[in-house]
């Protein structure tokens, strides 16, 4: 076998065979096909794709090139939920001790922010102590002692995967359906979850932009796992707004923390409610209500315990950034638009995110909306507070909202449903 | 600007802009952009294509890269050509000499052989003593005195294309036109030569498999060299069968003094005569007829001052390979096939090219053909000889050749003609 014949296969618009699949990411994890011979096949496979049976077998294979981990000693099932990304997506952090109070365990592997989309990992570090690396070991003792674990994955899941994905960030090969559902789906399975709930968005602040992109990607995914014996639904859902008010690592922390107290802004209460009936129902557990989990305090008690599990201090107060800036609101009328995208970038020049991977991030930096699309809003109103740990950060990030709100005396948003469809 | 940038506009199917081009060359050739990033370009490229402009601009970019030669010093003018390569093709050494005596000069920077087709450097290295390697000051010297010279590009002549060329050829990107054009456009005008005769070989034993692939390239190129101020021609020349008699380094070479000596094989004569008469057309050279060179002696006599002005001993034995094979022909009939594909893979393989690019040729490997198709052969005659430094090689040469050779009681051949196009 040979990385060119391999590589001329799928640019002249063939079918990579399973041998083909199987060598090539083997080779390439060890290092004999090289970075430059992934980068050309896979812009080969961006542009010619990959049908329903190589993305599987290449998802195979990038799950065979490292461990796939087992829960079957927990007395209880395993699911897990995957987000797409998206501008305020905190909803991981109510969720899972959400479901883990309602009966199933939840074993999560999370990523840190992208671009201007933020990352679990680095919201969660914003409490104090708390570590986000842990030993196959610590895992399952934090998984069997709390019901829920949400952690880094470690070297040895996928490492075909990890290469690949680095490699496709500096190449202008991500945007290719077969590669990102294949890259998710390779650490999910791997992972080792028995349910698996996706949430796709869509809309500016997505990778996704439209529908029909999301409804795609979307069905690669469920069928991967399918093939996989992993359960998998897939829910497409609104990201041309933020989800709820807060953006940026400590003011999503706190946000979400009010959701598991019976409070927060109605779409992150809604969409953690109809995320975890979807995680329960593909694992198969008929609990408790997570409406009743969020109301009587057990979806909180199981987060204490999941981060003090961690290290970290579930008191602790949240870092709160130096400087703020008031943004008001320029006319009286209806906000029929708050750009998930612009306000995605704004959040991420202001220190939320990372320029480059090896950057660390200002856990109190972001923005809180005042507003919500749909609603009136009077002139001079406070619109949104940015927060930054350097008032030189503010000009740039107002840059990025430039266009991303409209106010129209007596408009109507053309928003996306929150829930916009459901793929079995 | 950024690698993405311009690795997506090609991949969405844009237009590169001169800004993207300029940046993107440079950038590569200084390691700004990495190898990976440059694969996934290529790709791109050759699943997208470029335009006329972006070609020129590309070769343009290439040529920027590095030095520009200038040879305004000479009395004469400047004329060479370029065979995209092919079998038996040793046009280049009777007709450097032939040109220079009919008054142009030849400024030819040469290459050595790829994959299996040969390279002029590596025949004229079967003399003994000749050098391959010269400084710009001793290129001048040969040139002024001899009229011709054959040589190796140096380090500093387009750059970014010896970069690219390399990294092509492991990544399954070499077969894109516009890559292939502004290649071969971006070494010959950085040369210098006033006027450029292109030979685009089509056929089993050419890049180019068919004719309206080789028309297509040729013509890319035509325009190229007529944007940059070359007067440039091309010809699209057979290689369905291989070119004379002689495949592999010394056996060319011999043939090669056999034309300048007045004899050899009608079709390496006519090709040579050919491409003589256009490149001295092309550089406006109203002096000899070639005819006339060859016959009197002219041609021959500047082919003794060349190689001699090199280092090397036109009179030295040429190697000769330890073993020989007779492959015979195995019934009576009409040659209808002598696949150049086939004797160019088995001369590979008795050792006349390379492996690995670091490999050593062997001189003296190759074979001679002993009927050409078209002729009758009778059961049994010599059809072919092998040469090889080590007669293990014969096998795998000699499973080269299996349906390569087709013989018909009273068949007719269906050849290309030795001159198929002319694109001005």
């Amino acid at each position: 076998m040979d990385a060119i014949d391999v590589i001329v296969t799928k640019r002249e618009g063939g079918r990579l065979s399973p041998e083909q699949i199987d060598w090539v990411i083997d080779a390439y994890t060890r290092g004999e096909v090289a970075e430059e011979q992934m980068s050309a096949l896979a812009m080969a496979i961006l542009l010619n794709g990959m049908d329903r049976a190589e993305v599987a077998r290449w998802t195979e294979a990038m799950i065979r090139s490292g461990e796939r981990m087992d829960w079957s000693v927990l007395d209880r099932p395993t699911t897990d939920k995957h987000s797409t990304g998206g501008v305020g997506d905190k909803i991981t952090l109510p969720l899972a001790p959400l479901v883990a109070a309602c009966g199933a365990a939840v074993p999560q592997l999370s990523g840190r922010g992208l671009g201007h989309t933020g990352g679990t990992l680095d919201k969660l570090e914003s409490i104090s102590g708390w570590r986000a690396s842990l030993s196959t070991g610590e895992m399952l003792r934090v998984l069997r002692d709390t019901g829920a674990v949400v952690c880094a994955a470690g070297g040895g899941l996928a490492p075909a995967d990890r290469k690949l994905y680095a490699l496709r960030d500096v190449t202008g090969t991500v945007e290719s359906i077969p590669l990102i559902a294949s890259s998710i789906m390779s650490k999910k399975i791997a992972e080792g979850t028995g349910a698996l709930v996706l949430d796709v968005k869509v809309g500016s602040g997505a990778f996704m932009k439209t529908v029909e992109h999301a409804r795609e990607l979307a069905a690669t995914m469920v069928a991967i796992g399918a093939d996989h014996g992993v359960r998998t639904v897939a829910l497409l859902t609104a990201m041309d707004r933020p989800l709820g008010r807060a953006v940026g690592n400590a003011l999503e922390v706190a946000e979400a923390v009010q959701v598991l107290a019976g409070g927060g802004p109605p779409d992150v209460v809604e969409l953690t409610l109809t995320l975890a009936r979807e995680m329960l129902a593909a694992a198969g557990v008929d609990g408790k209500d997570p409406a009743d989990a969020l109301a009587d305090g057990s979806a909180m008690d199981v987060w204490r315990r999941m981060i003090s599990a961690q290290g970290g201090d579930p008191d602790a107060e949240l870092p709160v950034a130096r400087e703020s800036h008031v943004v008001t609101a320029p006319a009286t009328g209806v906000l029929t638009r708050l750009d998930a995208y612009g306000v995605g970038v704004a959040a991420w020049r202001l220190g939320a995110g990372r320029a480059r991977k090896e950057d660390p991030v200002s856990f109190g930096a972001g923005a809180l909306c005042h507003a919500a699309p749909g609603e009136r809003v009077t002139a001079g109103q406070p619109l949104l507070t940015l927060y930054a740990d350097d008032a030189a950060r503010f000009p740039r990030a107002l840059a990025a909202l430039d266009g991303a709100v409209e106010i129209v005396p007596d408009g109507a948003p053309d928003l996306l449903p929150l829930v916009i469809d459901r793929i079995a």
